[in-house]
């Protein structure tokens, strides 16, 4: 449990061990920020539980990594649940981590499952004793935490208009040949950063239109601003899918032109030289009684005919336009 | 006709014959919980709908499996109509059986359509003398039998996601042969869980808003519980049935895919050997006069032609991509 | 013009012939019903208009059959048109009959467009003297014609899902062969059935939420039932759309597979053959110099080459999984 | 410029040809239809704008022939902007033209783009000196004029549906071939309805809800009523709209059928004749050492095996139900 | 910096350098027009910032480029966040310029990314001393820019409507052919359009709504106009998809009409001549015992056999309406 006391002219950074820890420390003057990486110590964060009172569905929610984002407010807190979205790379299956958020009077309290996350730019900024997050209430750090999950959703968007940058390039210009999977995985990316921003969307406005005594009116400003960019990577999602779908139509349409070529091309050769192989068959069987066979110009009117025959295919296929 | 009668220090399990065995123990200090498996016996149920005063329309909602899910406000009771869903493995019919429930101030009644439940760890919990069941009132009993249906909507979502991963496999990875009966099945499938979970998600929303006595205020939390649940499995359900969406379109680009290609390999083969063959043909005739027969270097030339025009054709093919 | 006059003990029938006749008996002391089968008499309506001090805006709705579904109040009474819906046999034509309602404090008007109606249920029960019916007011007595046609739609609507199990065999199972034609009625009649229900739902919506005297607020849980009534019809109509949609894509799906088996039918074939025919065309040349045609070995030479040909061929298709 | 001045006992038909003329006339005790047909002449427009005191925007609304419709309240009069349709014939070109209208306490002005209009029934109904029209205000005027626009509407929709009717024929029972292009001008023209019906219920649903002085709480009725046709002429595009998007599924469907027939045909003959005509070919083959040829019964044997092979071919594909 | 003083009898153009100048401006009896291009200067833009009370968060909106369109009240001003379109050509790529605005009591600063922008008409018409611009407020010289932006989509919009229209030509008319980049091209270019106006929609609802005291309520009237204007465009944005939607429709359909006519003329020829081939072919056979080959007419009775068969064929495939 890494933890940090801080105030406008207070910086410490703690490792804990244990929640009982904590008690003295809540008493104090400092606002606090303690983040636990993992769920799997039980014992502790139902310590933690009873230390701030806290009900055990609210400890299932933060427990359960499948947990629906919501914001709900309780008597001495604010709970937020909520999910940072990482990615390496475009058409990479995304990574989803859940975190929840209590926010006290001068304590921010997050559980993360893992110790990877979004935060290592606060932890820099927490230390600078001139940043408005020192200064300001536990309710602005918990805004900057909020920003820059929403930050990093942004990164995912981007590479997922790189991505489809590059299936326009493979589609559009024909560059590269398509892959259905790439497709497909695409989508699902899709989907799975919009399952995740809708409710986010939601989270903010609540946060906002709350009067909780926690949260501080003069700070919704900045809310508002996190809002506008949650609200930004949802109409761009809305877009790229939209890109997408026409995307795939033109792909389907460009295979139909192509089958149609490729069936042109066949019916043009078919169509002109079957007629005349039966010709050729007739002329060579082998009836005892066939008086063309001794005739002196049969070789020649035959190719004449051949050659007429072919002509008016072809002109009769140009004036259809197939090639 | 279960019985079980119980509060903070008692636990009794009864089998009632009649309905009115009931009259006195509704006046008695313990909570009551009665669960009436199958509808045949229209008189007991009326003699029920006669002790508690229950609407002639709701007595037929009761019986009439096809009720649409509801939360309706009596004076005495509260009345719940939903439904409970049962799968043994994916893709089979779904089991759907209509469960009604009286909450009264003492009581909770339950009406199934036969024995079959999803309630048998309530059963077990009950006879634990610690449990919240024991000590809060019949609403939060009615809510945990609410929440084991609930939970076995999830069991089924998982089912589903398990059968739309295999139609993942089978598409994009193209391990086995896709099974379109299996789609359409899949699909009813997802449409029947919608038809059950909207409703459900409008009853619990009524029940947190809703201000009847037998309802305790201090319980709302755990319906919220309850209605945040059904949303995620409504969510859910919207995705796997974009998912599905994907996957058929996917399908179809493959078919047409696959078709293209039959074609080019058909048209290859076709539009090169046919001309050929009308060039072999046409030396097979059995004209008197076709000087070209009796040349040398003929046969030679012949060869020569073949393999140049065939070699041609293939380039173009190559050039135009076909293979 | 058929009359009926009945109360707690009185029951009578009447034909009657003039509108005049119907003054005294608004006086009196008997609930009056009075049916008018048939919109040809404009002289009987206007006077009918004039004597109950109807608009001559709604003796217009009365008269259009085309009038969209509605709820209207008056000072006198409430105006209610509505449809009713028959059907004989699945994939039939609907057959669509207006009716309106002019329900007043003693009285309830109904006109209709010809004699068939849904109403004769009500009739019989209109005898039976212990009936709620007879003892309850003018508008309980509406809201029995109101869900005799609401009961109708879901006639109506077994018969759809009866068509769409069929359309599903035709399909899925492939019993029978699909007529398209049934397949554009089958549709054709749920747009039908939609368009006449949907109204449905608000008229009643709008019924339940009136507080005109005529309507007693003690009746109002039957118009509840009736409600739910219709919006299950409506929720059937959707279940059953999506159903159509999915099986007609399935069919689609199935028509691309089979083409794409015929199409390898014939590559198979072709390709196989195809260059095997130009071999043996260019033996059947008869070019005077060709050496092979005298060696001793060429004809066993050229079958081994036509088996191997063939066989790598097969095996080829066979890796590419085309059979 | 058209001007009517009417009254319960009077009605004159004069041509104006300046605004001045109006001045002593709105002040008179009749009141005024003034008709300006032809939107040339800003002079006559700009000189009404200052009599009537319109606003600059207000004038610029009337002469801009694509303004969308609109109701607005100024402080002496209303402003209404709505669009006239005609058509000819079913799958012509639609013919929309502006129509503005203002309503003020003893007149209503129209401003149209031509002379061509479809207010002749009311300049007959108005010599009627019992009529309705003359009774009351100048309110009810103008609902007599929306009334005749909307009717008109209602043409316009009579013969779209006979379109689809046609197409109906054309699609489902073949009776005509399909053109592609009547099928593109009839959805266009169903969106133009679309986007001309949709705006009026906007204004019909304002001008209702309106309190303005020069509007009569009484007539509202009348607006009701006109109000349920533009509610009717939606329903019913949206069911034409759906119709046609059946149909033309449908006829893709019969495409896909037809394709597929064709493509057996091929089949079938290329398959069973392709090898035939390759042992027909073998054996015409010059060889010198081809033993068969010698044989007494090969050409019985060879005859032989071709009926039984295209026998069977013609077995498989039969038990395939090709044909 | 382009500096414009204006009031009734006032007019100056002046270009400021620094920030500071503008402190003593903003005290003067005359209004302000600032417009800044270029938003490179990050120390100018913090000047003005402190100058006039600017949130930060509002300075990073300015900033930057990807802003969602906005309308924000602040204690001072009024700030407008919005986008100018261009094109030179339809099909091209659109520019999208941001614009930011801040609307005082008696300036207005425009913050643009580059010099071209579409305000010169309001620069010639500031010149004109009688214009309502010099007698009206800052908010009325806010809407004349506004209402110049808004004036631009209609000009962009028309080029779509013509590309739509070229579009049209090309697919029903079948003039030119289909390039399906300029298709792709085309609906991004809509939903670019579409992106930047819904919000426009949404700013000028709110600047309507606005009590902000820098915002003159007579005003209002004109954003109306504006208001309205938006509205157009968005209708019209509406059908110009669905009129690509329908073309591409189409457009697939006549690619399926056009492969089913490729296959049947195919299908025709390869049907009538593969199986005469076939019969040339066996009498082609080289067999020693043919006895149709000695007979005196077998040569003419295959003529006739050919001619026959062929014969029926066509008949067939006439009466299957192939051709
Ligand atoms: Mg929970
Ligand atoms: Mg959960
Ligand atoms: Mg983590
Ligand atoms: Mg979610
Ligand atoms: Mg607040
Ligand atoms: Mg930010
Ligand atoms: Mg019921
Ligand atoms: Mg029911
Ligand atoms: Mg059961
Ligand atoms: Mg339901
Ligand atoms: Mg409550
Ligand atoms: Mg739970
Ligand atoms: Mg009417
Ligand atoms: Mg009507
Ligand atoms: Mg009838
Ligand atoms: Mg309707
Ligand atoms: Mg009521
Ligand atoms: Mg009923
Ligand atoms: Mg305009
Ligand atoms: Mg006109
Ligand atoms: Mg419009
Ligand atoms: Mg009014
Ligand atoms: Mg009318
Ligand atoms: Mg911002
Ligand atoms: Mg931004
Ligand atoms: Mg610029
Ligand atoms: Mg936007
Ligand atoms: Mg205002
Ligand atoms: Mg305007
Ligand atoms: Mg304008
Ligand atoms: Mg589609």
């Amino acid at each position: 449990m890494e933890l940090y006391l801080f105030g406008e002219n207070f910086f410490e950074k703690h490792l804990l061990t244990s929640a009982g820890q904590l008690t003295e420390l809540l008493k104090g003057p400092h606002k606090i920020w303690l983040n636990i990486s993992g769920l799997g110590d039980h014992k502790l964060i139902s310590e933690l539980g009873n230390l701030l009172n806290i009900h055990s569905l609210t400890i299932e929610d933060i427990m359960d990594a499948g947990q629906r984002p919501k914001f709900e407010e309780f008597d001495d807190f604010v709970f937020v649940s909520t999910k940072m979205i990482y990615t390496k790379r475009a058409l990479e299956e995304l990574e989803i981590e859940q975190i929840s958020l209590l926010i006290g009077p001068n304590y921010v309290i997050t559980f993360q499952e893992n110790h990877k996350d979004v935060f290592d730019p606060i932890r820099t900024r927490l230390e600078n004793p001139t940043g408005r997050m020192r200064k300001l209430g536990s309710d602005y750090f918990a805004y900057t935490l909020i920003n820059a999950i929403t930050d990093h959703y942004y990164k995912v968007m981007e590479m997922v208009s790189e991505a489809n940058e590059d299936l326009e390039d493979q589609i559009i210009k024909a560059r590269k040949k398509v892959k259905l999977e790439d497709l497909y995985i695409h989508r699902k990316t899709l989907q799975e950063i919009r399952k995740n921003t809708w409710p986010m969307r939601e989270i903010i406005s609540d946060w906002k239109k709350s009067d909780h005594p926690v949260l501080n009116e003069k700070n919704q400003i900045y809310l508002n601003d996190t809002y506008e960019h949650t609200i930004e990577i949802l109409e761009n999602l809305e877009l790229q899918r939209e890109t997408i779908t026409t995307l795939v139509e033109i792909y389907m349409t460009q295979l139909s032109i192509k089958q149609n070529e490729v069936m042109k091309t066949l019916t043009i050769i078919a169509t002109i030289f079957i007629p005349l192989t039966f010709i050729a068959g007739v002329y060579g069987m082998n009836f005892t009684y066939m008086p063309e066979l001794e005739w002196e110009y049969s070789y020649l009117i035959v190719w004449v005919f051949f050659i007429l025959s072919a002509g008016l295919m072809l002109y009769y296929f140009k004036k259809k336009n197939w090639f």
